[in-house]
């Protein structure tokens, strides 16, 4: 659209403020628009990584998830209220660019790995200029601060959801040379069971809260509790040593 | 070791110079030393994306990869020169932190992903203090220019070598639901027969030098020619739509 604003989709990192790149920094202190997703009563993660980079006059656009604890989060209802969401973002920035300004949607880690962020891009992508600020992803901060070297050589490096079944995570963390388990949480009895009977518990470690002030990091063999915090992954280093 | 200089194995991101994350200039500019891998002859990526960060008096210390003109790179002999070469920049990497004095060590991308860094890092993270700085990927950079969405919910990604046997290319492919082909090179022929076979050539992206001037973004199944530049990758982003 001519004379349209222009959708930067912007990677703030892991959680560490000084891990947005120079250009995130530079994107973030020209918008004169900033949109986020947030939960209801809180800051919002990307939000707070942001701050200090927004500028004093800048507009926000604050998009509250649904609630989950009223609605369960694999239920149609609450299918049905993310697509709400993600319509009204959609609509609320495309009416900005519209009007012929810019707008940077913030997004945690990297936009089009896991990010909010696609759901608004697939709305828009036909009617604006998009371009996306990649970032520091969630899972290389968590394998630079726990020191390990996650993939070397021809390594094949699996990303897996920690939400999966047993059974096929099992297959897949046995197929895998190093390994990355996401959505931890209350799943993480089910990973260390997997772990123990693909033998590779001995590698695998625990991150939670990566680059945050409140990290951890332990053995996987050490988690006796049933229940990681949400911003966890777990870690399969590569066996491979040094060249 | 008590009075000894500090280890930053820097992750310089992809390409774009503006894609170094606000840390990882600082430490380049607060460093008293920098060291590199290149390849003799060349200036050096890792050091040509953080030439605008470093310091006037910034001394450098450079370490030259073996030739590989001379040398097959899967041979024994090639493993060995490497193998020297680690030996050497992790002695005279040491001698400079035994002298008190920090060091940044820079690395293309991320530092603990398929990164040198770690062949150093194995050889002095017991003697002295060690801290990373991710890097956003070259993986990261790719998909961000060429728009796709990568992954969403649940969904497994793999990260795979180009390098691998076909059969078992194929195999990961099809396990996958969304993969990420490195090491591409020569052996574009290969994966896009594997791809075709998968499936998977309707939604596979190469991306040449991402991030970088000379980029260049083509669906693989227009590619005739039978090789990709160093720099590519071949991106197959997730079937799921949207929410």
């Amino acid at each position: 659209m001519s004379g349209a604003g222009k959708l930067f989709g912007v990677g703030v990192g892991p959680g560490d403020p000084e891990l947005l790149t120079l250009k995130a920094a530079r994107v973030l202190q020209e918008a004169p628009v900033v949109a986020y997703f947030a939960k209801t009563g809180e800051t919002g993660h990307a939000r707070r990584i942001a701050d200090a980079c927004l500028g004093r006059d800048t507009e926000e656009l604050r998009f509250d998830y649904p609630y989950t604890t009223e609605i369960p989060k694999r239920s149609a209802s609450y299918r049905d209220a993310l697509r709400s969401l993600y319509d009204r973002a959609a609509e609320e920035v495309g009416a900005v660019l519209e009007d012929g300004r810019d707008v940077a949607l913030l997004c945690e880690g990297d936009p089009l790995f896991y990010g909010s962020f696609m759901y608004v891009n697939d709305r828009l992508a036909f009617r604006f200029d998009i371009e996306v600020v990649p970032g520091v992803t969630a899972m290389s901060a968590c394998w630079s601060r726990a020191g390990v070297s996650m993939a070397r050589g021809d390594d094949c490096v699996s990303v897996l959801a920690g939400t999966m079944e047993e059974g096929a995570l099992l297959q897949r963390l046995r197929a895998a040379d190093a390994a990355v388990v996401m959505k931890v949480g209350r799943h993480l009895p089910k990973i260390r069971r997997a772990l123990d009977r693909a033998g590779l518990l001995d590698r695998a470690v625990l991150v939670e809260r990566g680059s945050m002030p409140e990290e951890r990091i332990v053995p996987v063999s050490d988690c006796r509790g049933g229940e990681a915090p949400y911003f966890s992954l777990v870690l399969v280093p590569t066996a491979r040593t040094a060249s």
